[in-house]
């Protein structure tokens, strides 16, 4: 299959471009973006020098039709809003990174993305790409909207119990802290080394749009979920994702039967993985690679569980995944050309 | 005043060190340490080349008894337990830093320390000495038990809640973070550095020492208040502590207001600092200094109150809040020798 | 003394900030900045909340002379260039932390810092300020330009031997190594975090224009000293800077010959420690602190000798030097509202 | 082909197992550890779970050789030198990791070693496998001595000027930084996060083993080659080296003719990249691969050349190398299992 990356000079492209370059299945035709054209990637990313000659492209979604079958956009909120439709009304497969086509309710994005709503038609045809839980038959897809990084490790921390009716829907809080290469790769003032460097930051509080977009999941998954709490910090790291979740159980359950039944949920699902009683995960034991590790710990002082969710933000958290669904829609092994062992230490 | 330090070769003593070299009402006479006698100290601490001479002493309390007037001792617990009566009973006065004198309760102390009680008597005696909340005449005062580092942090932040009546007092959840510092010196593999570096880790969880601290101190404020969720986190950091804390509120209640009460419960608190609202401290805006830095933000979606508060732990968190308290004692300026401006950063 | 400080914003003007408002001769009577008058300086610095409630003034040399004595300049080059006279001509004294008036030819100025000389009058007037080696008395210095913080490094542990015409002038080789606070608090793309975490730059190859600031002092020294090899790194880090220097020795002599030499050149020197033989130095045991630590190493096997040499780069490198440089204007004690014990760890 | 690690618990050998799990030709039949036998690796590495159930083994010679065709040990100097002779006299290939078989003159080994000679048949035996400038054909060889990862980095930057007789052989200066990964996994003071943190050291001052086998090296390129001068220093990062490297040019030779030589030199290494005039490596731009990225850089000034070389020092510097050399005993193509793109950033 040929693909075609767009947004190529961002992280989340630089990583598709990482991933595929040693994909079994699929070649990289081209590379997109608005801003560097004809431009060879390695000028941006001299770690790519010798790996690829691709130069950068210009956006052109009649031409990339006629020589790719699928587009990765890997474009910023408000450019894929308008590229997508483009790209899917000229035939073309697309996978979007990007948050705008992730929520349904055209009023919650634009209150939580402070931007004009999307396309009604292309965004009702997405499909939301948490890949674990989905369930259309993807080789039938045009489209999928690839979940964020912080919802994807909240969801996937979250499901069982909620799908499963085991938490009062009203007590989720999830307090998230997440590697720097989250907030992209322009340099702010946050974001300067100095600044970052030795330093635990906690930003975006209560306003963080990835709140609507785990409400509305969750909120599939079982009616009765309200509003949650969460919070997101920048951790002095590259790297990672660390959700921990707390949320009072609506009855008494023991440990082994909430493990059964994570053990369970999971059992197909190669990419996630639950660790046992006792252990814990860190964000460097799934460090460029497409896992997410789970904890569960059941406190019965307060009747409260924990679950702790750990991915690598650009891997499981954005291009990781998106290739896991990229592999779904060709019907090939959700791990092809994925399976990386972390990167450890 | 004359002072002698026991446990210099910790971080804790060494940060005491710091502060009172530079302390104009206070002297260090002599410094201790069990296992490196007849060593100076810039031996274990090459930054103290130069500017301090003095080699780390036995324990032997009649003598330092009739050398100094109060000791700092910055052992671990389970040291400290047998050595504080010892220091008491021979006429000094001591600030303890260890968890030893903490626990009122005995059977709770075995339990979450795995340790056997300390001195009846002088557990007793001992005055939690969370300075911004004691109501004694310290000038009277003949022991501190100085609070963990992750208590400091958390009852800073939780008091102006729960001596009001806010909260759910069955709701309260603590996300804590820590630097590295805060497992002390001694290498571990967890704290190897290609471990821990671009890593985050959770630890602890539900077994953390500090719980039952944490627990003791509230329900002194609000005899309502049942047992809390707290966790731990090791951040890829040296030095700070923030604690990411979340209540439902009892009432509806304007951010305003809880602006206001937290103004007022700390105006003569010349080391707690509440942001503006929409401003969140970082741990690095206290770093080196004796600061309390908090923030409040209020969730009407989930009528959920958030405070988030920093220090660094082994000023504020541990010899920081020591120094104070001697200040204290003294009956002098509570930021004298201590006002050191964060190193920024 | 009343003293102003222009460029508050930077990270060498918080540096000053941070000093003086624990110093006890000086008091900082304003703060001025050319891109964000007005407001007051803890809006671009948190960590200065409560601390201070100075509020950022315009540049207007008449007015700052009716009201202070003496003026740090902590602009870039090419700022300080034209503002220093026009403050000089006002009467006031000034000790400037840029680049604009350390070398005194201007035509080599102009090769390497890509700018036109600066005032020649007052070109001639400047003192170069590296404080250890200043013969004049400074109680009568109007002005003072601040050496750079590589050249302080170097120059410091250079200064034995080349004085002493001890090592080959044609074999000068410093490898030197800076924390990211060296480039400045502009958020570029080179010290994004996720681009400088983890990772070792080399920069400015051939091209920094410390070379020539480093070159003039060592030839002022000797006349025989020619070009000099020197390279420059990004560290990891936030502060610090370790100079390693390489150079073939003229003569055989021994270590402890060299070692002596260095204890005499720098016995009265506070600030500079010399190592005692096998020990080495490293950035964080200067942290925070205005030292200078210098080890040196004799390989009879080449008859080459190594210095190392390390400092704070915001502190010795340049805001602490020039408080010392105050001092000595003031004819008190160097260390006076200095002598900070390194933050470790 | 089936291999067997021993030592398999190090960084080194955990990276032949990340490795070589995704490797398309070979397969890891044991993994062998002479302190935790019967454990599963996950317990000492939990990023490997779900990846390989494999359980630690002891070593037996004897059983290894019945069941696999070569053998890699990642044993610390001192253990190779006795376990190697066993597995090759029976009838095993071996490439060993250690530093045991590299120095070739046994007086020297125990000089910088401080350890007893190793056996001097095997020691004959052994090929030195800097896999790019191997002149053997490697299908015939049963051992290969796997180098050192600084002597890799320093050595595959110096060899077209060493060979060439470009440079003075007296003149030769290598200050090398290395990621903290390069201390090994063994928890120590010098390691402690909080220590090595924000912080960089030198070490090993004229006593790194890896200073005769460089000599080595460059003597049999250029008998002229005497001393060199090498110094190493901690980087707080996790993995990567920076070699940077000084010499006198012998005649006046233009940077065009320089950096042609080197494009010629290793016009077929897939592993060696020659960046452009101006451009210069950093260590994430290799991260997690197995490349070796070079810069030139000529100062008409000094008549001196710099060549800066980075590798990963657990892939290049390492288990990388070591598969490479793999890769050649099987007459495979050199980046086989091996084309991994850098994890950046």
């Amino acid at each position: 299959m040929k693909i075609a990356i767009i947004g190529a000079t961002g992280y989340g492209g630089a990583e598709l471009i990482r991933i595929l370059n040693m994909h079994p299945e699929v070649s990289i035709h081209s590379i997109h973006s608005s801003s560097q054209q004809n431009k060879p990637i390695h000028e941006s990313y001299p770690h790519l020098e010798s790996i690829t000659e691709q130069v950068l492209q210009e956006i052109d979604a009649e031409k990339i039709a006629r020589q790719v079958d699928l587009v990765f956009t890997a474009t910023p909120s408000g450019i894929s809003s308008k590229l997508v439709p483009e790209l899917l009304n000229n035939g073309l497969k697309v996978i979007d990174l990007s948050g705008d086509y992730r929520i349904k309710n055209p009023t919650v994005y634009k209150e939580w993305y402070k931007k004009q709503p999307v396309d009604a038609y292309w965004l009702h045809e997405a499909v939301y790409g948490l890949t674990e839980w989905m369930d259309e038959d993807l080789t039938e897809i045009k489209f999928i909207s690839n979940p964020g990084c912080y919802p994807t490790a909240a969801l996937l921390g979250l499901a069982p119990l909620v799908k499963n009716q085991l938490i009062d829907t009203n007590s989720i809080i999830i307090d998230a802290k997440s590697g720097v290469t989250g907030a992209g790769r322009n340099a702010t003032p946050t974001t300067h080394y100095p600044e970052m460097n030795d330093n635990l930051k906690i930003y975006k509080v209560n306003e963080h749009q990835h709140i609507p977009e785990i409400e509305q999941v969750l909120s599939e998954w079982n009616a009765e979920v309200g509003p949650i709490t969460f919070s997101t910090h920048l951790v002095p790291m590259t790297r990672g994702i660390m959700a921990t979740m707390y949320a009072d159980l609506t009855k008494e359950i023991k440990y082994e039967q909430l493990f059964q039944l994570y053990q369970e949920s999971y059992q197909d699902a190669y990419f996630v993985r639950i660790k046992e009683q006792g252990m814990f995960p860190c964000t460097k034991e799934v460090y460029g690679s497409n896992f997410c590790d789970i904890s569960l710990a059941y406190d019965k002082r307060t009747n409260r569980v924990m679950v702790v969710s750990v991915i690598d933000n650009l891997m499981k958290g954005a291009a990781g995944q998106a290739v896991q669904n990229l592999n779904k829609l060709l019907g090939i092994a959700e791990q092809s050309g994925l399976d990386f062992v972390p990167v450890y230490p």
